[in-house]
């Protein structure tokens, strides 16, 4: 191979550096989950194909990397595609080649995996089941700015348990963690039952994922959506009404004025769904206030929030970074009643957040939140002046990891200036030299590589001289 | 799907209980790379097809799990198998359809890509370059125990470096990682050119990796290798040499007998290999010896370690752990001098380990050295006993996780043995009872769930309590 070699397209190497600052956020999100109480799983990275497809709608079943299988099955499976489609219909060959050629696949989101886990091991597990899951998963989407082929998702989910405390105690961790990254955020929450009440309420409940999925591009595109609500031939009387919340939600309390509005006619027709929506988002907001002794203002209900996946059925979350110029979430959830009902399970209800690292790691640089530590660097380089000052650097070196500080020998004898340079280029806070003056008089000189300052110490006092 | 849910063959879920015992393995090793001066490194899980093939032989190319292409380049690719190959030999159009249709994979190991890596970002690292990396592979093997078709490696590697103190400082990683993690093992070391030496001497050299490849069954089959010498028709100068040289090694004493004898005769006909080879070896274990002061019993040279991977070319290790069942080695590696001259970047000189989770896994377990808290499990949980109660504990419990306790809130109300259950399978050590008495009196009874004990302590001193 004479060419330089790449890597495929929408994947990414992650250098140390790159490494050092995902490792802090992924360490910060996991400390916070195990504090409240979740615990870890991994699901392999591959799962049966049937597991995964019908499970994300047609688009995402195209973009599910399939793995093709290998030597006889392979071979059997095109002579039995070339039987069932014959040679001369190429395309319909191809199908038949494709679907006979593949029965695994990469897993496509923590979501499903979690599921089928669940189900599998349903009679091992202790239920309500707290897990956190931080693993990678695959989409075979075009690649462009911030949309990867492979990417990490960080999930958390109690699953068996129909207590509003846990979408409490969900809140209480996206606060926590963006609290310890230092990041000023805004978690908004809506209910699937509160806009189902809406469907009800306008009479669109036949179209209510169409309808609410326009309702979701509200923060983006303003009052055009009233538009696109005439585009897809939503009566009058709808867009009328969507036009009035909509008008009202734009202004400052509206969203007050509406969720009273809502209420009250929600009342008035008896409309269950829209009342018990209405109802969890004031207990659940409430709870948060009640545990952390705080105003309003970091969690609030944004009506217009609908998240587009479709196994929602109560309280919904995203989160928006304030600092930063990101406008897309960084985090977002909500509880499903029927998530393992797929897999043959019925009446689990669940409800989880999913931490979009990538995001959180995009704003954190921009707003220069990474801490100047990082850890996980070397503190200290001895230089090398030859095989007899490095044979006796070898055990002040094991002094100096033994007290738990990073370190290294430089392993060649080269000029200073190549070793200062290596140290400098790793970001190494302190070079030790004991040349034949040094070993001599059982000194070290210490260089400072920030100041640039050198003082000689007993060798002795080299760990208390950098710490 | 009726049917109960299940994983590809070869791979594994693992729970919780797994999750954190993986993760006690993973971030000893980690902390000791970091503090060795080691950077963590990742690559996708997807290469290029090209950059895997033809890095393994012909059995690795077979074990390669290949990322089926998608829509039109897929139909594309059936159509160009036809043209190509016809459609009335089965066998050579699905031979064609396989090549044409599949342009990446999933690595297969993290040696590959690192060298890819090394090569693609050559001019924005500074070498020596130290590097580890612990991310999972994927190998279409024939699953059995102990071998499955994911797992993670655990690699460090240093490149651009021929030193041999980097040869010592990897030997004290491995002692230091098994220090750690609390178990006794055997370094054994080797030297590839000690080995050339051999061929040299006893005129083995056009068949060295065969010959070598027989050596290395020695500690699997001891004098059973000859046999195979025969069988593989080496000459009976060779098979006298073989025997006697193994005679030796399998004394006590007989393995420096060796050695001696060696250095002598490679010095005599003057194999420059061999006797650097000898060299070397003692320069590593003296540097070992030198850093920690400690005696040979856990560094030893074993002659017949030959290690099957084409690319080493110095010093090769294999540990071994003295506790436990477990045959077969729990780490190894050893010294490359051409690794990234497949990807066209000559003369980078590197030396690497890797340790086996899995296998350290089960050594662990069957000794009985995991630690009892291995962490990350919650310690303190309320008990709910409805909602007035349960949003007054929502402020103790913040007060907890405060103090960094984890600690979590039941979210339903439930009969109280159910909790405890709960509370019992998920190995939490305490449980906080605040009823209607308790909300009164301002106390907390707090039951300690191994003795079974309960007291009463006012809720203020909660914290110390349980600490």
């Amino acid at each position: 191979m004479a060419t330089k070699p790449s890597i495929p397209k929408g994947t990414r190497d992650f250098s140390p550096v790159e490494m050092l600052r995902r490792k802090y956020i992924f360490t910060t999100i996991e400390k916070v989950f195990q504090k409240y109480g979740f615990l870890p799983l991994e699901t392999p990275a591959m799962e049966n194909l049937e597991t995964l497809t019908g499970k994300y709608g047609e688009e995402g079943d195209r973009l599910i990397f399939r793995i093709q299988e290998r030597g006889r099955t392979f071979e059997s499976g095109v002579s039995k595609a070339v039987e069932s489609a014959g040679t001369t219909d190429l395309k319909a060959l191809a199908s038949s080649t494709r679907k006979l050629t593949a029965s695994e696949a990469l897993r496509y989101d923590l979501t499903v995996p979690f599921a089928r886990y669940v189900v599998q091991h349903q009679n091992e597990l202790v239920f309500p089941f707290k897990r956190y899951q931080i693993q990678p998963v695959w989409r075979a989407d075009q690649p462009q700015k911030g949309r990867y082929r492979e990417f990490y998702q960080c999930d958390a989910d109690v699953i068996g348990s129909k207590s509003l405390l846990n979408e409490v105690d969900l809140c209480l961790v996206i606060l926590e963690v963006f609290e310890e990254l230092g990041l000023d955020v805004q978690v908004q929450m809506n209910s699937r039952k509160l806009l189902q009440g809406l469907g009800e309420l306008w009479n669109v409940n036949d179209r209510l994922v169409e309808f609410v999925m326009i309702l979701d591009k509200f923060d983006k595109i303003g009052n055009e959506v009233v538009e696109e609500y005439r585009k897809a031939g939503f009566s009058d009387m709808v867009i009328r009404e969507v036009s009035a919340f909509l008008d009202l939600l734009a202004e400052k309390r509206g969203n007050q004025a509406n969720i009273d509005d809502l209420m009250r006619r929600f009342k008035e027709k008896g409309i269950t769904s829209g009342c018990e929506g209405i109802e969890e988002l004031l207990w659940i907001q409430d709870g948060v206030v009640n545990a952390r002794g705080v105003a309003w203002e970091n969690v609030s209900t944004n009506l217009a929030l609908a998240r587009g996946l479709d196994y929602y059925t109560g309280a919904i979350f995203e989160v928006k970074a304030l600092e930063g110029t990101l406008q897309s979430s960084i985090c977002g959830g909500g509880r499903y009643d029927d998530l393992t009902g797929i897999f043959g399970l019925k009446n689990m209800s669940g409800v989880g957040i999913s931490f979009g690292a990538d995001r959180i790691y995009d704003v954190l640089l921009e707003t220069g939140k990474f801490p100047a530590d990082l850890g996980g660097s070397t503190k200290l380089l001895f230089a090398n002046f030859g095989e007899v000052e490095a044979m006796h650097c070898l055990k002040l070196l094991r002094q100096v990891r033994e007290a738990g500080i990073a370190a290294e020998l430089y392993p060649d004898q080269v000029k200073m200036a190549k070793q200062f340079k290596y140290a400098d280029d790793k970001g190494i806070a302190y070079v030790a030299i004991i040349g034949e003056n040094e070993l001599k008089q059982g000194i070290v000189t210490v260089k400072d590589m920030k100041t640039g300052e050198q003082k000689a110490v007993a060798q002795a006092d080299l760990i208390g001289a950098i710490q």
